[in-house]
Parts: structure tokens; sequence; C-alpha cells
């Protein structure tokens, strides 16, 4: 594009628009990494503290349920963590994008790593609410027992806290089809 | 880019390679797609195949393990047919961008289509390996049994099926990546 937009009345009317656009998708990439970031935050926290003792117990044996006690929940917990942090540390890209709104090579390196965590949050929330599937009901087929006949306030605890993933995961998608189409106007 | 082109040398020099690298791109993304097509090909296959029937059995009572026992295992199947599905409707477009390497609005079609069919697919093997992992080592805490000990083969098959699944995942974020490329060379 060259320089003379005083002069030329064609540029002018073609040039502000779609400077205009891309920093108006600049920011909303900028608010919907917040969004997600919260999300993740709110599901790692809510997943991370949850445990249940039961109010009774045996000789031998106090009935407890924790999050730790399930590897996919543990899982879940890193999976959203990392999310998080690394939302947080793309927020200073994504300010440098709002200010120069014609950066394409530093779009396409935040679609990559954005398409990454995609992947492994997606791949978090799911092998949590396979298992949390399994503590609801059960498996009479493999003779698994349906915990969450015991542990009630543990099982709605971590059934909630998938939310705010699957939110995070709904906010990458658009995010990622948000940059494509930035990139595709520069 | 203007028609002059055998007049000025300096056109045919940029322009050309240009061309050939996004016909590249466009050569590697059909060859991706049919790889991970039959990834999932084999991973629906081999899981949606498998069973295995124990050679005792009491009275009442003949043991019997089938994939849809389980339905993680299920909508693993589900998941890698639905994507497979995708893939080879998806060679069409790919052709015609071998074809027109010039295309963008197609391709950031198949950018958001691609990132979907990421997130259905990482879901389903995810959700599948949490339940593999619990059928070869049990949890202690919730006393889900771990099924494997007795049914070997059975398991075998499961664990292995989902090795094609995790490859078709790597493809897709390969894909979206590439893509990107295409669309910010164009």
């Amino acid at each position: 594009m060259k320089g003379d937009s005083i002069e030329d009345g064609e540029v002018s009317k073609d040039a502000f628009p779609r400077k205009g656009v891309a920093r108006g998708l600049s920011i909303m990439d900028f608010i919907l990494r917040i969004i997600a970031a919260a999300a993740t935050l709110g599901s790692a926290l809510a997943m991370g503290t949850t445990n249940e003792t039961l109010p009774f117990a045996t000789q031998f044996v106090q009935f407890r349920a924790q999050f730790d006690d399930l590897p996919s929940l543990v899982f879940f917990v890193m999976g959203n963590a990392v999310v998080c942090g690394y939302l947080v540390l793309s927020l200073v890209i994504s300010v440098f994008h709002i200010i120069r709104s014609k950066a394409v090579k530093s779009r396409i390196l935040l679609v990559a790593l954005d398409t990454i965590m995609l992947g492994l949050l997606t791949a978090s929330a799911s092998a949590a609410t396979a298992i949390v599937y399994i503590a609801h009901n059960g498996n009479a087929g493999a003779n698994w027992f349906a915990i969450c006949q015991q542990y009630n306030s543990f099982c709605e605890r971590i059934s909630g806290s998938l939310i705010g993933s699957f939110v995070a995961v709904a906010m990458f998608i658009i995010l990622i089809i948000l940059s494509v189409v930035a990139i595709s106007r520069n």
C-alpha cells in the first residue's frame, strides 16, 4: 500500500476500515483470552481443592475421596494450569497485535501454539469427563461401582469443574478462526 | 501483481517459487489427509471389532468383554468414524487447492472445520485412553478392578487401537499450521 493516502480517495476508503477490522479482531482476541484464562483457572482451582470425608468410619478405614485418587483428574488440574499460564503469557503478544495490527509472523506462531494448547486442554477435559461419567454411572460389564452414590458433594464438585474447561475449549476454537481471518486480511 | 512478466525479470523470479511453495504445501496437505484418514479408519475398525470370550463359564454367566460395554469406547469408534468421513470429503477441497493454489476463503473454511474435528478426535481418543488406563491399572481408591488381568487380548487390542487416533491428532495439528502458512503467503 502506498503512502499517498491524502490525494488518493480510494486508498483512504479502503485502508482505514481494513485496519479497523484488524484491530477489532485483535481486541476480541485479547478479551477471549482473558475469558479462557479465567475459565481454566476456575476449573483447575475447583478440581484441585475437591475432597470429601464421609461422616462415618470403621475401626481401620476412614472413607475419604480426594481428586488425586484418580490420575485423570490430576491430569485435568495440570492441563488446565498449564493452559491458563500459557494464556496469561500470550496476552503480551495479543496486546502487541492490537498495537501493530499488520504483524503476520507472530500471529502464525500464536495459531500454532493455540492449536497445541487446544489439543492439551481438550485431552485433559475429556479424560476427566470419561472418569466422572464412570463415577456417576459405574459400569456393570467391568464391575466398576458408581462411587457417586456415596460421595455426593465430591461428585457434584468434579462435574461442575469440567464446565470451565469446555468453555475454554470453545474459546480456543474461536481464537484460532479469528487469527486465521486476521492473517488472511494482511 | 502485474501481467507483464515476460519483460520484467524480477516478477518471474519472485512469482514462480511463491506459487511453487503454495502448491507444495497443498500437495503435502493432501498426503497428510490421506494418512490421517487411514489412521482413524484403522483405529475405528480395530476398536469396533474387539471382543473376547473367556474360555470358562459358570452355569449362569459366560464371561465376555466387548468394546460397547464401555460408553467411552463407543464414543471413540464414533468419533474416529466421523473424522475419517470428514477427511475423505475434505480431499475434494484439498485437490481444488492443488489446482488453484491462490484460493483463500476455502482454506479458511477448511482450517475452521479442521480445528473442530481436531477437538472431536482429541476428545474421543483421550476419553478412551482414560478408560483403558483404568482397565489396565484399576483404581484402589474407588475400588475399581483392573479388568485387564482377565481380558488380556481384549486389553491389548483396545490399547493398540488408540495409536492411530493419536497419529491423526498430530496430523491435524500439522495440517492446521500448514494451512495458516499457505493463507499467509497469498
